[in-house]
């Protein structure tokens, strides 16, 4: 699956700037591939983008429109369904992160069967994938992992992508969730795998490399999470991570959605994590931990960080407050 | 998935012993289920069953023409197509644990489309799914587990099932893979869900209950086994299981079919299995460990059972040497 760039992000009509979070992510990590966007009335949503109809962002490149919105019930409302027919006939390829399939609309699916357009449902995978096999690969990998679900682990991937960069280190984002395939134009929703493959998945958008330094792949979920610690389990061997980020909320009462299941605690996350991973690299080592730390004050952030670092022995950050600067220069040095 | 009994085994032309494996094991657990077999050549194998024709079998009460072999690819062969459109014509329903579905022969898909026929595919599951939620549900269960794949676990299952029920203790067989499934006439092939629902489909297997003593469900792959311990890490999660029993096989070499994965120590599979566990049932525990003991002999096999008791403080055994009585007795005292 690869999306065609650069994108014109199209933000329908929701009026919940939260609904717009997938396209305030490819905006914020892929501003050089958003060329602009696309809202149906004056009180949608905006990004920092230029408003753009299809016309216009066709004549400046654009070949994906991009749904960038959530919106109840992940179907695709019928006051969108015009501008994406319209987008398709145009030969726009259109991509989407919602539950609904675009191929479940009957005319844009017969839109790609003439070949007009192709339609990429980034939360689904339908493609052949072989079983994992474990066997050791060249190329070197990072795996964010975390406390629990929706703890950071795509940003704080992106993040270190871009640190690494900065420092002229060759890093790869590799997406495993659809917000970050819909950033990195690749990738596989691999709790959307059959469950025999989730290992060979991520072998699969990781292979073996030798053309730049890093993989940086995008965890999913937890090893203590009741609902999703397989994918969690089968994404660590399938990652055969080198070097691992753990990431986790600051003051998450329990883990998400579930009332009765408690958060695990940092060393035990740090050691499960370690364990599991060293089944398809024993030398993988725990280079960072990365915290959400919205709940506290800068301050108290700061201080929090610098104890950590003290208690873990590895660079402490908030990325969005901090930056991840000494996690990239602990992944250079390895 | 509910596959209506009684069976008539089909055995199709096979002509190789181990490809009746399903049928075998259909015929050794739930032998008052299968009323005969059905051969298609003098040569077929057979199993110690009465040789039947479709009108027959029906004549004596059979529902369900079960595929009992397996065969190169894993589709259905010419050979065999005018038989289960008898069958399908008569009103049998068909179940198959081939890759390939019947659902793809077009004149079988037909005659289920014409309500003659209901088809099941037990390698494959396409109801919808909940997520697991890990809460605490009544009932008590166990979970067979271990090494590796093909240790041994979907038969210690049924022998433990067995060994309570002949001690006057309600157990159910829970099934989670192809050939479980047609055993117990329903279940959920495990690895062949969504990723996403790899615990809530164990949660949808066993169910609260109260009506009988003890579910015993049956395992899947390894937490070691970097193919595919995410499928055992759900199973783990959403079994909750009160009982564990370890499988292995004396004497495997490595992971199978790879042959630079290592095979992990008991001690290794106990400690990360009841960690594991623990997530979701604080108080699960190891109750016996079941060996194949088939590369050694009786003797050696008497005294390594010996052995391994003392060191791990659990009934040790081999299910087909010995009988699962003294795991069964320790099952009953929770």
């Amino acid at each position: 699956m690869q999306i065609a760039q650069p994108y014109l992000l199209f933000l329908g009509d929701v009026t919940d700037p939260l609904a717009a979070k997938t396209a305030r992510g490819i905006h914020q990590w892929r501003p050089e591939i958003c060329l602009g966007q696309l809202r149906l009335t004056s009180e949608t949503v905006s990004l920092d983008l230029t408003d753009m109809t299809l016309q216009q962002a066709q004549q400046q490149g654009a070949k994906t429109l991009v749904i960038g919105t959530a919106n109840p019930g992940g179907v695709i409302p019928e006051s969108w369904q015009a501008t994406l027919l319209e987008a398709a006939e145009m030969g726009f390829e259109i991509a989407s992160g919602m539950h609904q399939r675009l191929s479940e609309f009957a005319p844009l699916n017969d839109l790609q069967q003439r070949g007009l357009t192709k339609l990429h449902d980034v939360r689904h995978y339908d493609e052949p994938l072989k079983v994992g096999n474990g066997k050791a690969r060249s190329g070197k990998r990072l795996l964010t992992v975390g406390t629990d679900c929706s703890v950071g682990k795509m940003f704080s991937a992106l993040a270190i992508e871009k640190a690494l960069q900065q420092s002229g280190c060759k890093a790869e984002f590799k997406a495993t969730g659809q917000t970050g395939i819909l950033v990195a134009g690749s990738g596989i929703s691999i709790d959307a795998v059959v469950a025999d493959f989730i290992s060979g998945a991520v072998e699969a958008i990781s292979p073996e490399f030798t053309d730049h330094d890093w993989d940086i792949i995008e965890g999913q979920g937890s090893l203590f999470n009741p609902s999703f610690a397989g994918v969690s389990l089968g994404l660590l061997h399938g990652a055969q991570a080198d070097a691992l980020v753990l990431c986790h909320e600051i003051g998450r009462p329990h883990i998400r959605n579930l009332p009765h299941a408690k958060l695990p605690s940092i060393e035990q996350t740090i050691e499960a994590n370690l364990q599991a991973a060293r089944l398809t690299n024993p030398d993988t080592q725990l280079v960072g931990i990365c915290l959400n730390t919205s709940a506290v004050s800068e301050q108290e952030a700061a201080q929090l960080c610098q104890d950590w670092s003290k208690q873990y022995h590895v660079p402490v950050t908030d990325p969005v407050r901090f930056g991840v600067a000494e996690i990239a220069q602990k992944i250079i040095a390895i």
